[in-house]
């Protein structure tokens, strides 16, 4: 390894000068006119893949082509040795707005330790850092103990439309042991960190309708029930006071936070009332019970994301209205179930909704909980890497929002994976300004070196 | 009185084709482009009013002027005479949409009894049944027991803006015992009705926030509240399961239906189930213990006119919204007051609002109930004169709206207002094919021959 080591740090200027060389193209995928700018991104990087010794390929896809790069095939043996899969994305968030950018966005500037481009962090600079640990192995005639896969697809900002359908057409070829994905954050300089869970979505969108049109509230009020205050009084039986959702069944699959991951949230540094000031609420709110980095993560919720009904303008106008909606969202925790979860919700809407409206339930997107075992050897190796690249204790994170490659990957390949993301809050993904930290671009790089050696070992 | 009676028997078909030339103004207050229309119209009136032989002038306002006229001076013991007042309009709503009328609105169109034109009902025709009452009196020669002033405006439908100071200006002059006002309905042409109370109206907009501004649901759901839930939760214990209104004090002022009342009520011709088919509602809904025509007249109401909050687009978006608000106006009955009422609300959704959102609450607009006593001599004088004129029983109304003119009267003039519509149900007041039946106008003129000598006999 310690070639492997020193070459790193010896090349780390060059690798700068890379970075620099991939985020100055304007990879913007939601932006048809950048079609040509992401196709010569992911030639760009088919050809430095290759310069790094791998075997590299463009693969078309119904929308951006995804790079695809192995390491050299092995004459003998090699069905015996681990494969592990490495997802990136070499897509970008469009700048806009512009006029926030202190630099051009696709001009990349060097501020002490800070990378500042789109895509620095979000995630050409991720990905780039395991590339270039794969590359000191390679360059450096040190054996990798195993088999590498990189998959950097080019639609991750609009929904990764085309991966599921690349996974399933090229299941044989990508079959692996794990997935490593560098695409989430970390706490801290000083808190490298492994996600290990996901919270999944289901979503509905719930319609009152009572009479035929809006009526006057004068002249018929008092007569008629009112869709939006039944609404209200449907919804606000959904969550008790404690804040516990109170649909029949709604717990009975969560996985109870175990004294290892408790004691692990123990240790994320947070502070109730930066966060709070962060949030800009009066006071913070949540279950009973569980801390706001647990409430956040480990718990499921039941939210409303939009209300609407009757007259919405200036002033009043005096009317019974003739229908009220609400969109919901519920966020899920493992082992829920999006099917189970959305059947129950809408069982127990129907069951408190009054005869006097027509109840509509359109039942919207969903995606399920991901956890892949904190203790399990795969994760421990994770954490072993994390310690020597960072020389401090890493964090275990469960991340509140759904990755849905995650769930693809599981379904499609059966393969766990392990996010180790290198970011940090204040890295500006999705904002103006964003950038990666050069610390974390080097530490990344050694820690994706260390991680064949940990993950080939058990 | 038969003199009167005769002369009105004698002159209909005249009346009518006066009634045609008066409906011919397209005197539509609400369009800038007919301020002409509304000006020869109240002119056209003025000199009617004369040929009448009332003394009549054209009264110039902020806005479109109003007619007054009076019967003739006498020459001594006037001060001791009864004196009442005439209200009507001569402003009408706008016709379109024009397509759905089967004849154009401004052109008068006779088929049986039924006569079509855009204010032909209201308030044309109404208020022209009161001059050709006048008019039998002073054309026969037969002694007016009372003094009448009439007052008819031309902003009516546009909220009666100059009104208040109309009435202010000419205090002195507009002095009486009583308003007299066709502008009502009654249910049946078997049921000529005197409608004897109003409900009031106070409107409040409540906005709750939470966070600066929305957020991600994922990342932060669970720690924060959601407004909307909030909202939706505080809404909720305004009303309870008996549809009752559930702040503190609300009904403490509620004038409770007498006896009399209750069986006046009982007479009002009614069918529960072609009224839900005319509203939609898959089932209709009130306060217990009250029949519908009382809901919506004699009982306070709590409605929400408008619920806004988050993302109101297509499909879902996932966030925590920042806000949430509500329109809401309360229906007031004899004898609270929006003051009190508003204040009532105020506080009690204050006191239920949770610290985990920032409440605002922006008072609208309001007016107080109205009430005179149905077993008032004015009243039974009233309903006296309706008994002879239509030869069948009257019915005792409370409205659910508001008519703010009338309070204004109350105020200003210190008089109570007798209102006796002549408008049937399906006259379609503010709507294409506005009619009027010819036989309520004629036996409206009579009831108002009949009511000067039954109110000056109290």
């Amino acid at each position: 390894m310690q070639p492997v080591i020193d070459y790193l740090k010896q090349n780390q200027s060059r690798f700068i000068s890379e970075l620099c060389e991939y985020v100055r193209f304007p990879s913007v995928s939601a932006q048809p006119e950048h079609r040509q700018d992401l196709h010569a991104c992911a030639e760009w990087l088919v050809k430095h893949c290759q310069d790094v010794g791998l075997q590299a390929r463009l693969c078309p896809t119904q929308g951006h082509p995804v790079v695809l790069a192995t390491t050299p095939a092995r004459k003998a043996d090699s069905s015996r040795r681990p494969r592990f899969l490495v997802y990136g994305h070499y897509d970008v968030q469009p700048p806009e707005p512009l006029d926030l950018w202190k630099s051009p966005p696709f001009e990349p500037r060097i501020e002490g330790r800070s990378f500042f481009a789109r895509g620095a962090s979000d995630n050409k600079g991720q990905n780039l850092a395991h590339l270039k640990a794969v590359e000191a192995y390679l360059k450096t005639g040190t054996g990798l103990p195993c088999d590498l896969t990189f998959v950097i697809e080019g639609e991750e900002e609009v929904g990764s439309r085309s991966l599921a359908s690349f996974l399933k057409a090229n299941r044989a070829e990508l079959g692996c042991d794990a997935v490593v994905i560098s695409d989430t954050g970390m706490p801290t300089p000083k808190h490298p960190a492994l996600t290990y869970a996901l919270r999944g979505i289901t979503a509905l969108e719930i319609t009152l309708r009572g009479p035929s049109r809006d009526l006057h509230s004068g002249i018929f009020g008092g007569t008629v029930d009112n869709p939006a205050m039944v609404l209200c009084q449907l919804l606000a039986r959904m969550r008790d006071k404690r804040g516990r959702i109170t649909i029949p069944g709604f717990y009975d699959d969560v996985q109870k936070l175990s004294a290892y991951e408790k004691k692990q949230y123990a240790r994320i540094p947070f502070k109730a009332t930066a966060y709070q000031k962060f949030l800009g609420a009066p006071k913070l709110f949540g279950e009973q019970g569980y801390t706001p980095l647990e409430q956040r993560s480990a718990r499921p919720t039941f939210e409303i994301n939009g209300l609407t009904s009757g007259y919405q303008g200036e002033g009043s106008k005096t009317i019974v209205p003739a229908w009220a909606s609400a969109k919901i969202t519920m966020r899920l925790v493992p082992n829920q179930t999006s099917a189970r979860i959305s059947r129950q919700a809408i069982q127990y809407l129907k069951k408190l909704c009054p005869p006097t409206v027509r109840m509509g339930i359109k039942p919207g997107h969903d995606a399920e909980p991901y956890l892949v075992s904190p203790t399990s050897a795969q994760a421990q190796a994770a954490l072993r890497a994390l310690r020597s690249a960072f020389k401090c204790e890493p964090v275990l994170l469960r991340e509140g929002g759904s990755i849905p490659i995650v769930t693809d990957f599981k379904k499609i390949l059966h393969a766990d994976s392990l996010m180790l993301g290198l970011a940090l809050p204040g890295d500006n993904a999705h904002s103006p300004n964003e950038k990666f930290d050069l610390d974390c671009f080097a530490k990344g790089q050694l820690m994706s070196a260390c991680l064949w050696e940990e993950l080939s070992r058990i």
